[in-house]
């Protein structure tokens, strides 16, 4: 098959790098990688993270027909700001940031000519930087989208026909607003409570004590700082409405236990365990206590 | 190998049933399971589970040299009280409880000639029953001990050689106080974390938002109540304490997070990410975000 079209993934960090990796090979595009330093382009091409690699984004971006930016939030709003006037008129302009309504306002300084959907494929692990990518890594993960008014049913396709390629496990479309809400309890708040856990004075002395749940709930507080500064403070009010809940509701398990009634505690124990058997997520990582 | 000497596990349920399975062919030994139901007798049987099964304690519990009482914490400390002359002189009687201060003291009862060492593997799933039990369930989990005041050495070597022989990482001795203490954060707190979370009123509107953080810090909250409540309730002095640190920790990064100062926030980050990263824990668990 011919390959004709281009797709520009700008940034081969973690998520970059195994997006291009997960990309090769689809319908009739090729993956040029755009990347900054010298070796992150050793890598890729060493690798096989893409089919071409670029150190100019002058020299890729205006025959992309798909430039999916991997930066951090603010990375991506400042490139769409830089670039705007650089962009092939007719392409799809997308991302993989964990907060949308940022960027999604950021993207308002695109041409007429030029659509942006909002992409967020919730994988990842903890690691950062392109030796640490790999293409597997969005199987099994759902894959979410938040287009723009203007995105063109084509384009929202052409999304969904990626998800299925590299391996989503479903796309799931929505505003900015209720992805940025959401996204505060199931992926912000857990890299809170990993961090707080591990600010625990006990933290060192438990080694020795510490089982699969120990490690599974602790695992993500070794974060990318800069990146989640970003995140955790451009989504600070959603944020902190779910660590408050959360705070209330450590609470009540706190004064329960405290007040020393079984069986009050025993219907409170029914009543969450219940949820969580509702709710009956499958998936990896769910095998050692 | 002539199988000359017996081991009586108690009890065949999640970790009854798992660890009789891994101590087959342990040295000269026999696995006895003792049960209650039919069902569970036919079961193990049937699954090979454990070499003989019997209904009748009274049958075994005079000839075993090793009795593993595999119940809930109460009925650990009431099986003791009842069958305190029972016990073949000599002979050691170990516990798999997730709390040791109680299960020490109930250990109190027992005669003189039978010795108690208190065990905590560190290991299980959020499944109940038989029907779930593996032999590999204690590989690469630490085996926690808690020898009494008379504790043999020779018992406690066998109980070493119990821990390599199903698959154990490392064995740890030490007090039921400090045992109980430790465990109340590294255990007991991540299972109030995760029913906590689940008690979030946006629980069944996450669906489709949610990645391996969530999963693997919500996956034990599907817990055993009846086991649980006792857990919870016979070591709430030292958990209410962690807990109660858990929302102080998690109320300092709101706070950190509502001030808008990044700098700041921004080096609390680091300072966990640091914690974390110190602690580096190896094991199952460790795969997605």
């Amino acid at each position: 098959m011919g390959r004709e079209k281009v797709i520009a993934v700008v940034g081969l960090g973690l998520i970059g790098g195994s997006m291009a990796a997960a990309l090769r090979g689809f319908e009739a595009y090729t993956v040029t990688g755009v990347v900054r330093r010298q070796e992150t382009a050793d890598y890729a091409i060493s690798h096989g993270v893409c089919d071409r690699v670029t150190m100019d984004p002058m020299e890729i971006l205006p025959e992309a027909d798909l430039v999916y930016l991997c930066m951090d939030p603010r990375g991506i709003v400042d490139y769409m700001a830089r670039y705007r006037d650089v962009f092939k008129p007719g392409s799809l302009v997308t991302d993989v940031g964990g907060i949308k309504t940022a960027i999604m306002e950021g993207a308002k300084v695109l041409p007429e000519t030029v659509d942006f959907i909002g992409c967020h494929p919730m994988a990842g692990t903890e690691f950062s930087g392109i030796e640490h990518s790999f293409p597997t890594m969005f199987q099994r993960a759902h894959f979410i989208l938040t287009p723009g008014e203007r995105s063109t049913p084509e384009h929202l396709d052409l999304m969904k026909r990626i998800s299925a390629y590299i391996g989503c496990s479903d796309v799931v479309v929505t505003t900015p607003e209720r992805h940025d809400a959401i996204i505060a309890y199931t992926s912000q708040v857990m890299h809170i409570i990993a961090l707080s856990v591990c600010d625990d004075e006990d933290l060192f002395r438990c080694r020795g004590f510490e089982g699969g749940s120990f490690r599974d709930c602790t695992r993500v507080a070794a974060l990318d700082v800069g990146l989640w500064t970003q995140l955790f403070s451009m989504n600070a009010p959603a944020l902190t409405k779910v660590i408050r809940r959360l705070e209330e509701n450590l609470r009540a398990y706190r004064e329960t236990i405290e007040s020393g009634d079984l069986e009050a505690l025993s219907k409170k124990l029914t009543w969450s365990a219940d949820r969580k058997r509702q709710m009956n997520l499958p998936g990896p990582g769910q095998v050692m206590l």
